[in-house]
């Protein structure tokens, strides 16, 4: 249910996934901070929200742990739209790396949303790593997550 | 002076130049505001800052003036280090455009740096029209009035 697909001519990976909740939900579950850290990452973290200021030239930093370890995940919120999120994101483990993520919310009607996701780096060696790195494996989790939270909002 | 190239492979644009003055300097010239709306922008243009917060998280907005006209661009700082800073940038004339800029300050040694600025941007098309907008005249009046003021902050 959820896809992800590296572009064949820019380094870009492609993430879509529908949701049964309207875009204003979806959206919201991307900029408020409790919300964002009760599904954000693999089953096996646990995520802890440093910083957040969710608005158009805000910024964020948050860390997911597992047992003693710590991942450091930080970005700015380049623009916040209805129907828009732009926001760059680097992982503290690979610091040189910043990816330019715009995630669009497709109102399919009938209280659904395509959420569409395009995650742009500076090189397929960057991409192709990120692809390697077991992230679909953390998205889908995410998402699963995400999806059961909005059914119980909705329940 | 100021070199400006199209990447070969990717919707990147690659700007080059050098200055009489230490990488500390440069940062400098792109993170104090004052010292910004002095040189950046081509001859023709005043530059007023609207919101200007330079710091990792931080974010800027500006608008730049020629006679009644005003341009006005937005943008995030990603992260600000000695050796490079990372930002995002879009005008508001172009609002679904957002680049990704890296800048890096080289230092070659007797007080001299090396400006090398990565744009990238999502498609061919967006880059392409950027190049086409004019932009390196704004960039190389803007250059050359950072290196005025460089040298007579020097003398």
């Amino acid at each position: 249910m959820t896809h992800v697909e590296a572009d064949a001519e820019l380094p870009i990976i492609w993430i879509t996934r529908e949701f049964q909740a309207a875009p204003g939900r979806l959206l919201r579950a991307h900029t408020d901070p409790d919300l964002f850290a009760r599904w954000i990452g693999p089953d096996s973290l646990q995520t802890r929200i440093e910083h957040w200021d969710a608005r158009t030239g805000g910024s964020f930093r948050y860390v997911s742990i597992r047992g003693g370890e710590e991942y450091a995940f930080y970005g700015s919120f380049h623009q916040i739209r209805p129907d828009r999120l732009v926001q760059t994101f680097t992982y503290e483990g690979d610091p040189e790396a910043v990816a330019l993520n715009t995630l669009w919310f497709d109102d399919l009607g009938d209280g659904r949303t395509r959420l569409r996701t395009r995650s742009l780096v500076d090189s397929f060696e960057t991409r192709d790593g990120w692809l390697r790195s077991g992230m679909e494996i953390g998205l889908r989790d995410g998402y699963d997550k995400l999806e059961r939270m909005l059914s119980d909002e909705a329940g």
